[in-house]
């Protein structure tokens, strides 16, 4: 089961292309809107791995080719981007594919980081607008910090929530979420939920400013 | 320092009152709009500590007698009814006491629970717009599991975030809070982000009705 990673060279992207390519033997596709950047960090990542003992299985493409190729595509790129992004992918995708969501739209004021919701949806239901029916979107993987996720040396201990209508869909990203040594799946219900899960981020933030000695927080549920 | 547990008779504040009772030296005393009800529940609590050896300090009283008394009152009732009930108490507050919220508002269709914010605000902001400016409020505990905290021998392993704008109240809410054993207590920045902080609780009703084996959940950041 092939994995791609829209905007696999941002920090969310890169951290869950060195987890994938080193913990299982996934072929892991970043890309990007630029080719030459992709290959860029494919690069540095198969170094990084390399040195790790890891023969990565990972390889550079834009975008529009590497979420015709996969069965899960991970589109994690800035929220600005995700809907023009995913209209520009749509019209190539197959049924037996799975969008993931793990984007996160906030604002940030002198009180600290807030939740925005674009047109008042979440961004995985933002990304379900744009995508035919026919194709599930499962949200996933936004309370990871991108710190923690792209540092191979410390030990994750997180929980993933899925949220999506599809439980064929929900059943596959929980089954390459739980590949990740240290990450747990846990089923959010529908994807009418996924509000629920990406506010979480700006309270993660907001308390590693606030609070001594907690940064690159995760979220246990317990 | 006194705690007055307002709507002490219900779910979350019998928990707060049997642990603040077990674990602490602190006058607890159990509001309700009906002294009777008041006068039932804490004699059950009673009964429980006893069993367990600890000789109790806690009464019951009238809403409006157990807010006046108390350095920390926290409005543990019914989202509907927080407003109304703030309106009454506080005339008779001083600024020496800090409000406590813990409530949280949700609504519930097929997909599960959702978070509703009253008139777009956090439970937390609401009761600060009934409340003289100079009696601070905090948002804490909306996120423990009744069920857990009332069970004293459930070992907590649980995070409280913190909001609010006056730092010497979220300091003495902090300080009671950890007296509880099994809670840590972080701070979340201002009151402006409570609605964070309850959004997460209709999320946990979700993971725990989604997910066999989950239930009574509480969270933890790390």
């Amino acid at each position: 089961m092939d994995i791609a990673l829209l905007g696999g060279t941002g920090d969310i992207g890169k951290g869950l292309a060195l987890r994938w390519a080193h913990d299982t033997d996934h072929t892991i596709t970043v890309g990007s809107r630029h080719i030459e950047k992709a290959e860029t960090k494919v690069e540095e990542y198969r170094r990084e791995l390399r040195e790790r003992g890891v023969d990565p299985d990972i390889r550079a493409c834009d975008n529009k080719t590497a979420a015709r190729d996969a069965r899960i595509v991970v589109v994690s790129i800035p929220p600005e981007y995700v809907t023009s992004t995913v209209e520009s992918i749509a019209p190539s995708l197959s049924d037996d594919q799975v969008l993931v969501s793990p984007a996160v739209k906030m604002e940030r004021d002198a009180a600290g980081f807030h939740y925005a919701a674009p047109n008042g949806n979440s961004i995985a239901e933002e990304i379900a607008t744009v995508t035919p029916d026919e194709i599930p979107v499962v949200g996933a993987f936004q309370n990871l910090a991108a710190g923690a996720l792209s540092d191979l040396d410390n030990d994750l201990k997180a929980d993933v929530v899925l949220t999506g209508d599809d439980s064929e869909a929900k059943w596959k990203v929980e089954s390459v979420a739980e590949k990740i040594d240290g990450l747990r799946a846990l089923d959010g219900g529908s994807l009418a939920n996924s509000a629920l899960v990406e506010s979480i981020t700006p309270l993660l933030i907001n308390l590693a400013m606030n609070n001594d000695g907690l940064h690159d927080l995760g979220i246990r549920f317990q």
